[in-house]
């Protein structure tokens, strides 16, 4: 169900057993563990690009962020710190972020176990011929205690626009902590929800194991594609949404200055259109890259990294006009 | 100018001697006021219809007067009230409104002293046959006493975005009243700007000729063009100005569901934009046509007089969906 699940996203973090956590790493370290994983995975079947933090400019480490391929907190690392993305950005790899190795894969849609499947194959490819830092008592060992155990982290982002209208979002986010869930705005933790977007993941590691949680983020979110989908249809009769999905869609085509947070927005409202079948023309997936492509860093690695907020308002303006008209 | 000025009117105000002011007449003496006068007309070279005010629905008679073609005042009016209207809608005569007779010439754009030569040659047609109350001293003798002298009122609708935007209009109208002249809104007397239309006309009837009272009135708008226009070209670079301009056509020709006042503060944008250049598809002929069409009893002419207010809003998103697509 592409219409309410956009991506799914399996992690998992792995620490190496001879080396201390990344946070007692210095610099040399940090690259001797880089180095051994990227030799490993050059190996592999896998078509990798590698990025050195300490190489990229902060404009190209935020759109990685943008494009959800590396963690805001990566941002910050530098020596030794490296992003293995392939080639198709199903997968990235992160070195010495919190963890050593932080592997994780995005599917678009709702895939949680071939995501879990390509995770589990590359983290084969690793143990191999590294050895993680692991107890029979544990389970994987992870620099913040909250991972240990699987160390995985499963999530979907989802576009929740009739619940967030009905509010229920919030109700629904209160009763998820219970059931070993958690829900947020769609560049995790702290991130505020933007466009209707949210980002439903797994909370507990410990005492449960990979394909059970996965089994059970599975059960929750297809509770909440059911809500949502049976919200949807009601408002996709009232005359003021009708209108709201009619005018966002106007307003995309036409804005000569736009924010990214107006124009997430209206892409939402759009997307919710397309979604009921009131928009014809367009396609989920057009509709997702750009929510991708508008976010301020990708607008300005198109467009130039010297522009102010508002030549950049501009520049998306006219990126949305030309994609959209 | 008709970027700015989208009407010329000129109003007589004549009265019979031989009958008292309107307010004392009865239902019988009204009606052969009405006959008397009608007959005249029948014969003129003007092609006149003929609107009975007791016999029109509300939806109709508040159609013309959004059509500027009878005041708000000759709605409630009703037995003996006859609206005489020329088939292009430039000549229209209310008789048993204030006063016994009220003529009016409507032009697009500035044509003051061709409206008032219309009017003068309809007024010798009456007053070839109708002997009217007039005094030597005081001119034209009429119910209310600011009219008395020529009876004439001269006005000009005017288009002043970029004067409303820099709040200048409040000043401008402050001083025009020592200037004999007065602004407000494009229905005449209490009503409030709506789409930044303002109606500008002299005020003072009494010691003054007709030709001197057009001439003042000229004088004066020639003036505010001037303002106006130089305040647009400045306007016309400012990129938030170019958004709103941009934005306002596409919601227009995207909403489902739009008030009036939304609409008309839309098309006054729109209006705008046709005028500096910065839209080129469309006419202000045809938004000046919309700004009419669009009013609620217009709407309801045309699709419907039991609409309620939400349904009428649907239709005339519907409409202006039809038109400007």
């Amino acid at each position: 169900m592409s219409e309410v699940v956009v991506k799914t996203r399996v992690r998992l973090a792995r620490n190496l057993k001879d080396y201390p956590f990344e946070c007692r790493l210095n610099a040399d370290e940090k690259k001797e563990i880089a180095e051994k994983v990227c030799k490993i995975l050059e190996k592999s079947e896998y078509d990798f690009t590698r990025y050195d933090m300490e190489k990229l400019s902060q404009v190209d480490k935020i759109a990685l962020v943008e494009r959800h391929l590396i963690s805001p907190e990566f941002v910050s690392n530098n020596a030794g710190a490296v992003a293995l993305i392939s080639s198709n950005e199903e997968i990235s790899i992160m070195l010495n972020e919190e963890d050593h190795i932080r592997l994780q894969i995005i599917k678009n849609g709702l895939f949680l176990e071939e995501a879990y499947e390509i995770a589990d194959k590359l983290d084969d490819i690793l143990s191999e011929k590294l050895e993680f830092a692991f107890s029979e008592k544990l389970g994987y060992l992870t620099q913040c205690p909250t991972n240990l155990g699987t160390a995985m982290r499963a999530s979907v982002m989802l576009h929740l626009p009739a619940l967030q209208k009905s509010h229920a979002v919030v109700r629904i986010g209160n009763n998820l902590s219970k059931l070993g869930l958690t829900i947020r705005g769609m560049y995790g933790e702290s991130s505020k929800p933007s466009g209707a977007l949210y980002q439903l993941s797994n909370q507990v590691t410990l005492g449960i194991s990979e394909k059970a949680a996965i089994e059970n983020l599975k059960n929750i979110t297809n509770q909440l594609i059911t809500q949502e989908i049976k919200s949807r249809a009601s408002l996709s009769s009232d005359i003021s949404v009708v209108d709201t999905v009619s005018r966002s869609l106007g307003i995309l085509k036409t804005a000569r200055i736009i924010s990214s947070d107006e124009a997430m927005n209206l892409l939402s409202n759009v997307r919710f259109g397309v979604s009921v079948k009131l928009l014809e023309t367009l396609s989920l997936d057009s509709i997702d890259e750009l929510i991708c492509e508008i976010q301020p860093a990708s607008i300005m690695k198109k467009y130039g990294t010297e522009l102010t907020v508002s030549e950049r308002d501009i520049k998306r303006a006219d990126f949305l006009r030309e994609k959209l008209n």
